[in-house]
């Protein structure tokens, strides 16, 4: 197996934005080549995650050939790959694994997403399909609600669920959940790509509207628009080129399965970060900085747990402490997370490995981790039988 | 490089079924879990191509998880892959990959399509997104037609306009196409799994109804529901369960490319062969047997020169000499094609690798090729700039 580095990373701003899918795609990709001085034409194949263009845009089937197309990529393999918020992580590691094969010198990973929608109920119902669509349906008419309200609000459904089962095991408040939100948004004040980001307190986060009790709007991702893109190359001709970046030490993709709802590690979120801590021969105690998927604040507190930062319980202890801000002992989402930065699904994925990737290469500018050496991200997506219906772990180091 | 072993091959029948999605799935990863002896437990990971569910049936994101969960199988990697009516080809590879890569040691990759739908036009307006669907809509808009007509008869226009270019090229008639249509309906005849299958005269194609001249109903592959599944499994894991089956000799997908037209080698099939023979290290002349992408019938003599069985110009002379017929020096489509075994898209590039394992199995029954060695698969998706989408080309040998 070869070492694998990112020798390109770049991102569009996430936002709601007027831009196409192919526009915003093109941004991505432009950047992340240019991070790495290369053109397109030495791309030997690409991996393109998305996960609602079909529903959105009508656009299905050959996504990443529509997108690529008009940047002069073609003729090489391209693949489209979907695991709802988890795609373009699963493209990565599909990326990955080539390129760790030897089967490709140079690959680019792309996720893109274009959720807003003139018709704003389009983009919920399309990440609505992330979960089992007939299974949902006969629960909605179990519940006599129809099943195209379901669909709209099952997502926050299924995070209230989460945090009020996650109150009772770990003794966490709604003003834990809030603390997530104050340090995220914190964060992505400090970052222009972010698509909000502002200095709040936990009185602003939980006065805002309640979607679901104990969630408030502030504690729930946006809808949003964007792109990210890097670009990955076998460490033998990375150093043959003189290019450098940081190394991708584990790549771990796997799907939920039926577990002990009381024992948050037992699920898709431990099992793939102890595989992920085993492929890199690395620790929680190693991180210097972490990228986790807190589509809404408790998700975070659970994550910790999952990924070992914390004991079990131990999650708003965590937060309250301090040690997962931008100053702390080992700062998280320092992006600004999906929370602030914005969560236009298929690109989530691949932006956290971007955020990861000026970390370890000390270009993070304001929110910068100094010394930061080695970083994991962690991207969940899709439901299915109460556990994600896919996970991803990766971790990197800065050589 | 590890070398890869086709342990187990299931499909269903393909038909215009009553059935769901997640039915034909299950039956077809049933059979092939079977056919190689093997429990589900023992899956390292899964590759699901599907190419229109999300515009079918609503299920997008996570679509090969709802179809295997049923099954028991969770929490390994599953990827959903989409290219197209190369969605399953593509997902094949990326199997190939991580077994071929020492990843993982026995994966299952599955294409599986449900395109009937109580309003008809669904199924055909999902194929229809096979394209650029802004650049189609604009085309049809230039045509003074309305997007969703032109949606609809969008790919028989595609195909047409390549039947009329090739008859131009290499003067090629109906009545040759008409032959190609007798050949894979005859094959269907002894296929139990193929949805058509009849003895007709190349009076009866000529008489069908047109579609768009040259192209008569008979002449076009159908609207088709079905699964195909494959197990894949490392040779030194196979020799020590004591396993056998064909090995994958060549796994290729390219994109297509903007390309001179005049010269039916220079685009996605001729490159995606080339660089298949060269893997497998075999050429033309050492082949078997063929399954290819007859989506329309003037496509199979397109691909027999773009695979090297016949020069430039040659596929009328070859489709007439009797050689592709099955008791031909090179019977191709066996199995009776996409014309008459049926074109459930996500699952054709599969089924055609099942067609090639059983042929080298010698259980292909009454189509059974006598002493098969090697054979080849062919499979295109989509349609971008006068050229395939995606391309994939597999060759396996019996051992």
């Amino acid at each position: 197996m070869d070492t694998v580095v990112i020798v390109g990373a770049g991102m569009t701003k996430f936002e709601k934005s007027p831009r196409s899918l192919r526009a915003l795609a093109g941004e991505a990709v432009t950047a992340a080549l240019d991070h790495a001085g290369l053109d397109a034409a030495v791309l030997d194949a690409a991996y393109v995650g998305n996960g609602a263009a079909g529903l959105v845009t009508g656009q299905e089937m050959i996504r990443g050939q529509v997108m690529l197309r008009p940047l002069g990529i073609e003729g090489i393999p391209i693949f489209n790959i979907e695991n709802a918020c988890a795609s373009s992580s699963s493209a990565l590691h599909l990326g990955w694994q080539a390129v760790a094969a030897g089967m490709h010198d140079v690959v680019l990973c792309l996720g893109a997403e274009k959720l807003t929608h003139e018709d704003k109920s389009v983009g919920m119902a399309a990440i609505g399909t992330a979960v089992d669509i007939e299974a949902q349906a006969e629960m909605a008419e179990t519940l006599g609600a129809g099943a195209d309200s379901a669909k709209r609000s099952f997502f926050m459904d299924i995070y209230a669920g989460l945090a009020r089962s996650y109150m009772e095991l770990s003794g966490a408040t709604k003003e834990h959940f809030a603390q997530v939100v104050v340090k995220n948004q914190h964060n992505g004040a400090r970052n222009a790509r972010a698509q909000y980001g502002a200095e709040l307190s936990v009185a602003d986060v939980l006065n805002s509207r309640t979607i679901i009790d104990p969630l408030t709007l502030l504690m729930c991702s946006p809808i949003s628009d964007g792109a990210a893109a890097v670009v990955l190359m076998s460490e033998r001709e990375a150093s043959r080129q003189g290019l450098g970046g940081p190394r991708i030490r584990a790549s771990i993709v796997v799907s939920g399965n039926r577990h002990d709802k009381s024992d948050p590690s037992a699920g898709s979120g431990g099992r793939a970060a102890r595989a992920a801590y085993e492929q890199a021969g690395l620790g929680p105690e190693d991180l210097d900085c972490a990228e986790v998927h807190d589509a809404s604040a408790p998700a975070e507190l659970i994550v910790y747990e999952q990924l070992g930062l914390a004991p079990p319980g131990g999650g708003p202890e965590l937060i309250a402490s301090g040690a997962t801000a931008l100053d702390g002992r080992l700062p998280v989402n320092t992006s600004g997370g999906l929370l602030s930065k914005g969560h236009p699904i298929g690109a989530t994925g691949i932006a956290q490995i971007c955020e990861a990737t000026w970390q370890l290469r000390e270009e993070a500018g304001d929110r910068q981790v100094d010394g930061a050496r080695v970083a994991l991200a962690q991207n969940g997506g899709g439901w299915l039988d109460e556990d994600s219906a896919a996970m991803s772990v990766h971790i990197l180091t800065a050589d």
